[in-house]
C-alpha cells in the first residue's frame, strides 16, 4: 500500500504513555497487513515550551500541516500553569486547529455495554447510547478578535472575548453534520442561545437554510444550548447528530462524554476541508480526555481512547473502514472478556495498566 | 407588620398557573400572620408584547424598580417565535435583570429525598445533593457591545457577541459566592475557561485575590468549566458553591438543576447590590424552568418551583427565615406525603394538579 504518513504530536501527562499503544498497534499493522504507516514523533504543549519556548514550534507545526493525519495525545500540567498566556500548553492545540483549518470536530459519545453499569447515571438511560457531537473547531469566541484584557487604571481590568460567526463558517460545519447524519439515523439537532447571542441568531438562520436547501432529508431540531445541555443529562438518546459552536460543543461533548461512563474511552476527530483537487482533508485525532498529570508516568492511564482515535484516523483519513471496524471489535472484545484500567474498574473485573489493555486489544486486532 | 410591595409579573405559559398558587399562599400569609403583603400585577414577555408592543412597558420597568421584590413567572412561547429579536419575550427578563443590576443569581440545586429515585442519575450520585450556583447575571457575552449582525455582502453576514468583564464585577459576585459559602460547607468552586478566554483569565486572576484579601477562611477551588460540567455529572456532591459567569453559569446551573429529578422544582434568586443607606437589596425570584407552553392552560404544571421562589423572597428580600423555613418544609411535607403533578409522577404516588398542589401546600404551611 502506499506510504502513509503520521505525525505524532503525544504530548504531556499521560499523552506518550497512550501514544506508545498506538504505535504498537501501526507496527503490527505495518507487519501483519503492510499497511505502510510511516511516523514522525513531534512536540506540544508544555514538553514543546520546555524544549523552546512555545507551545508547539514552526518546524512541527509545518509537519503537522504536510503529514496525512496528526494523531494527537494531550497538553497541560500544574507544571505549565504559570507560563504565560500566549505560550501556555492549549495555545499549541489551538494553533494546530486554527493553522490546518480543522473546523469539524467530531466527538461520538458511545456507551460500551461492558461500561453502561460505571456511568453516573442509570443504566436504562445510557445503555446503547451512540450520539455524535459536531463542534465548530475553529470560530467563534475562541479566536474572536478582540481578545485582550485591558488596565482601566483604578486597580480595574477588562476582560475581554469575541464570539464571531460567518455564514459560511455555519453553513459549512452544518453541511459536515447533516452529511454525516445521512449515514446514521438522519436527525440532527442544532444548539445555539438565540435567545440572547446574535450569533445564535444567525446560527440558527443558517442552519435552517442548509438544511432547506441541501438536506431537506434529514430530521432537523433547533434547541437552545441550555435547554440542550438538560435533556443530554435528561434523555440523551432522544440525539443523534448534535452540531453546535466552538464553546457550546467544548461543553456539551465534556458532558456527553461523561455520560458513557467514562471519558477515558472517547476519540475525537479534527477536520478540514477536502482539498479541492486530492479531495483529502487535513485531519487531527485525539482523545477527548486531558492529560491527567496526578496519574501519569504511573502505567495505569487508559489507553483506549487514543487507540480509538486511531480507529478514527483509519476510517476517515484513509478509508480503510474494515480496519477501523477491526480496532474497535478489539476493544469492545477487550472490554467484554473484563479487562479494565483503573479509571473503568468495577466489582469483579480484572485490573490492567496501560500496557496489558494496549497488548490485550493489539493481540484481539 | 410593615407593609411589603411585591410586584406580580406572571408572564407567559404556565407562569400564571404557578403565579396564582403563590397568591393564594400570600393571602393566606396576609390572613394568617398579617404579614402585610401587597401585590400588584404587571405584563412581561409575549403577552407584554401583545398587550403594547415590548417586552415589559416602562410603566412596569418602574414599578418593578420600586417593589420591594419583583416575583416573576416565566416567558415566551412559539407564538412570538418570529417577533423582532429586539422584543422578544425574553427581552423583558434581561431588561429587568440589566435595568434592577441583579448581578448575582442563586440557583440551589436541591434534590428532595422524595424525588431522588426520579433522576436520571443514580440514586447514590444524587441523594442529599444540596449545592448553590452563584451565576453572574448582568455583565458576560449577555450584554457586552458590539452585539449585532452585519451584512457582509455576497450572501454572508457576521453574528458577533461580546464577553466582557471588568474587575468589580467579578469582585462583587465572589464576594457573594464567598459570604454564602460561610453559612454552608465554607467551600467554593470558580469555573471559566482561562485556558481559552482572556475574560477566564481575569475571572481567575479575581476571584484568586477576592480570596486572599477578604475569604481566605472559605476553601477555594477553579475549575475550567467544561470540566466542572463533567464533574457536575459525575460526582455533584464534591461541591458546595459554585460561582461562575453569565453564560456558563446559564449552562451549569441548568445541568445541576436536571440532577436532581425536576426541574419544576428549583427556584432562583437574582439579587442587586445593597443600597448605601437602606441595606435593601433589588430582588427578582424566579422558577429555574421555563414558560413549557406544551403543558400550558391544562392545569397540570409543578407550582413548587414558583412557591419555592417566594419562599427565597421571604429569606433574602425580608428576613423571614422562620415563614421561608415553613414554606420549604410544606412542600417537602406534600411531598413525603405522596402528591405529585405529572413532571415528577411515579410509581405508587397520587398524581395531583397545579391547584390541588398549591392548596396541599397552603394546607401544611
Ligand atoms: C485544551 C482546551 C483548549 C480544549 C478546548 O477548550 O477546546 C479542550 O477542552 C477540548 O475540548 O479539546
Ligand atoms: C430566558 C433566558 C434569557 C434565560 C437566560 O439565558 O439567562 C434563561 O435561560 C435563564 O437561565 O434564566
Amino acid at each position: 500500500m502506499a506510504t502513509k504518513h503520521l505525525f505524532l504530536l503525544a504530548g504531556d501527562g499521560i499523552g506518550p504513555e497512550a501514544m506508545a499503544e498506538v504505535k504498537k498497534l501501526i507496527s503490527a499493522m505495518n507487519d501483519k497487513l503492510g499497511s505502510g504507516f510511516v511516523t514522525e514523533d513531534g512536540l506540544v504543549g508544555g514538553c514543546a515550551y520546555d524544549a523552546h519556548g512555545a507551545a508547539i514550534s514552526d518546524a512541527d507545526m509545518a509537519k503537522a500541516m504536510a503529514a496525512d493525519a496528526v494523531l494527537f495525545g494531550a497538553v497541560g500540567g500544574p507544571k505549565w500553569d504559570a507560563v504565560p498566556y500566549e505560550v501556555r500548553p492549549e495555545a499549541g492545540l489551538l494553533r494546530l486547529r486554527k493553522d490546518m483549518e480543522l473546523f469539524a470536530n467530531l466527538r461520538p459519545a458511545i456507551c460500551y455495554p461492558a461500561l453502561a453499569a460505571s456511568s453516573s447515571l442509570k443504566q436504562e438511560v445510557v445503555e446503547g447510547l451512540d450520539i455524535l457531537i459536531v463542534r465548530e473547531l475553529t470560530g467563534g469566541v475562541y479566536f474572536g478578535e478582540p481578545k485582550q484584557i485591558i488596565d482601566l487604571g483604578n486597580g480595574q481590568k477588562r476582560g475581554i472575548d469575541t464570539q464571531v460567526y460567518d455564514t459560511f463558517e455555519i453553513e459549512r460545519i452544518s453541511g459536515v453534520a447533516f452529511e454525516l447524519a445521512r449515514t446514521r439515523k438522519n436527525h440532527v439537532t442544532s444548539m445555539e442561545k438565540r435567545n440572547v447571542m446574535k450569533s445564535g441568531v444567525l446560527w440558527n438562520e443558517v442552519v435552517t437554510q442548509t438544511h432547506k436547501a441541501r438536506y431537506s432529508d434529514v430530521k432537523l431540531d433547533h434547541m437552545l444550548a441550555d435547554a440542550g445541555g438538560m435533556q443530554l443529562v435528561r434523555w440523551p438518546k432522544q440525539f443523534d447528530v448534535i452540531v453546535t459552536d466552538n464553546l457550546f460543543g467544548d461543553m456539551l461533548s465534556d458532558i456527553a462524554a461523561m455520560l458513557t461512563g467514562s471519558i477515558g474511552m472517547l476519540p475525537s476527530a479534527s477536520l478540514g476541508a477536502p482539498d479541492v483537487k486530492t479531495k483529502k482533508r487535513k485531519a487531527l485525532y485525539e482523545p477527548v480526555h486531558g492529560s491527567a498529570p496526578d496519574i501519569a508516568g504511573k502505567g495505569i492511564a487508559n489507553p483506549i481512547a487514543m487507540i480509538a482515535s486511531f480507529a478514527m484516523c483509519l476510517r476517515y483519513s484513509f478509508g480503510m473502514v474494515d480496519e477501523a471496524d477491526r480496532v474497535e471489535a478489539a476493544i469492545a472484545a477487550v472490554l467484554d472478556q473484563g479487562l479494565r484500567t483503573k479509571d473503568i474498574l468495577s466489582e469483579g473485573m480484572t485490573e490492567v495498566g496501560t500496557v496489558e489493555m494496549g497488548d490485550a486489544i493489539i493481540a484481539k486486532f
